[in-house]
């Protein structure tokens, strides 16, 4: 069994952000040179997510207005998570909306997707250095 | 280590419909040969999902109506998606509530399920062909 | 090819409950000496989640309200699914939201994780038996 493990970092400018990262995991699974196998790929961090949908700008806003209006950032004093001093309460429950994680399947020594599915990295709490794991496992 | 990749196809006469597709994914288990491991199905499409639930009609009632209300199909207009000419921005949003996929252990050579987990596609945008990945591997 | 299969038990005293089951999958995955793999924790029971995020009791205060505006439980007779006799169609749909499992990456002998991860076992229809399963893979 092979396996290959690596980490992507992020910095995203705004709180929110979508990052296709496709290019990213699709180059690391031609370096792990698993054949047939599985690529996990999760966020590190609990207030992101990584999810596969469409690389569509129009839907990323409808996202954002979506997650907004199921969980509002403000008013902040509205969760008691934010009691502890965050102010990121909201974050937490958008990604359990979008998800933690994707796995994969590699076939052929490639990612096997349907034709739209692009991987993101979706922040909701950024602004700061944070991390997503790439895992793959195979031969 | 061995693999199994198949893909399943869908032509739902509705634009919204659940399918179990338990019996599919327990005859690939056993086609594979696999004795341990891992079963991954899903999506190949970004509007549609595999989800693992009760298979009871009233339940499929409630999904449909509850997803509706999180993720209303009309008006179309509502969506910054539906501006590309496309109408099922509300496809994609379902979507991600119901997820794109499920990993099942495989354990003595079969599905290792709960007295009532059942795989379903979920399909929010039908009507035309479109696919499921079973991938299993294992030993 | 390592493998191991266990399997969690819970009987939570409310119907609604979160439980830190963290130490528990740890310490199997120590048990399986698998070095370098994965982890698949599911729920075995489709009206509860396994998920991974913060273990504040605040965000868990957060997450009770907000699950609870999105699938309330009262009134039972809103759910179609209720009709079979059930009064937990509410649990079926609150689990969508936080989903059935997580798939961790193993990772020099340990659960990759991140800074804040931690694995729950959400309960949205508790007070008897229900199980969790771990599945490890790995060499």
């Amino acid at each position: 069994m092979k396996s290959l493990t690596e980490y992507l970092k992020f910095n995203t400018k705004r709180r929110r952000a979508f990052v296709n990262i496709t290019p990213d995991v699709a180059r690391l699974v031609k370096k792990s040179k698993v054949k047939e196998g599985l690529c996990l790929v999760n966020a590190m961090h609990i207030t992101a997510s990584v999810f596969i949908n469409d690389n569509e700008s129009g839907l990323h806003n409808d996202y954002e207005k979506w997650l907004e209006w199921l969980a509002p950032h403000e008013p902040t004093e509205q969760y008691d998570h934010n009691k502890t001093g965050e102010d990121n309460a909201d974050a937490h429950l958008k990604r359990q909306v979008m998800g933690r994680e994707v796995v994969v399947a590699i076939t052929d020594g490639d990612l096997d997707f349907g034709p739209w599915e692009q991987i993101f990295y979706g922040e909701f709490d950024g602004r700061r250095t944070k991390r997503a794991l790439v895992k793959i496992i195979g031969e």
